[in-house]
């Protein structure tokens, strides 16, 4: 697939490859990340073949999937903690083309003892894709 | 993967694997789909390690993903119109390991121009993994 074999010089400034290996994220990626001077993180991907519907846009199932991987990573960017998804609702804006830049962060908007909620957003340059809430839950550390 | 070379005597009866060719079903499949007598649909998947998360579970977003496809698809079983996701909420309940298998369906609820209202359910065997509603949108027949 066209994405697996993506240049790095293809990818914005500042973002590295996530290493997935195996697993759902290391099937649906490649996706990227940076980090942000304020402690923040931006995760990415670059609309693949592999990731789009019939009509060449990247999928619904797809955003959702980066959605909970992106939101929920608030949790666990800059630690090892892992965590759960216990509810998550996205909102569907626009959409995103194949070939487009796709990005996602997330901010925790409340925490209840292992249970946070998180604010998130996904856009493509100056348009917005995508908002969402979620509600996710730390595990204990194995 | 294991699950790409799953044995059709693996599947419960009555289902048939969708001939996703390309894009993000072909991707994050092989899913399977039985009608039922209501007319009706049941959508299902064996969880492979292809689609687990770091604990050898469904990756929640996965399961998202399967939500998106299979709560929409009431809109087009049957019949061949298009549609997009407008909005997806889902409650995860609980977990599906590696091997089992995932079934969901979904109801329209309610219509509204070209929207649509719909609840979906997500398990294996008697547990229910998730619940959710979502509002799609049909597209015009090209």
């Amino acid at each position: 697939m066209s994405s697996d074999s993506l240049a790095d010089a293809d990818i914005p400034e500042g973002f590295r490859r996530l290493k997935w290996r195996s697993g759902y994220g290391a099937t649906v990626g490649p996706l990227y990340e940076r980090d942000t001077p304020d402690g923040g993180f931006v995760r990415a991907f670059k609309v693949g073949e592999h990731q789009t519907n019939m009509l060449k846009n990247c999928h619904g199932g797809m955003l959702m999937g980066f959605a909970d991987m992106t939101f929920g990573h608030v949790i666990s960017h800059g630690n090892r903690r892992n965590w759960i998804t216990v509810r998550l609702l996205v909102d569907f804006i626009a959409g995103a083309s194949l070939g487009e830049w796709v990005e996602g962060t997330g901010k925790v908007t409340g925490i209840d003892g292992s249970f946070y909620t998180v604010q998130g957003r996904i856009w493509v340059g100056e348009r917005t894709v995508a908002t969402g809430s979620g509600v996710f839950k730390v595990l204990e550390q194995r």
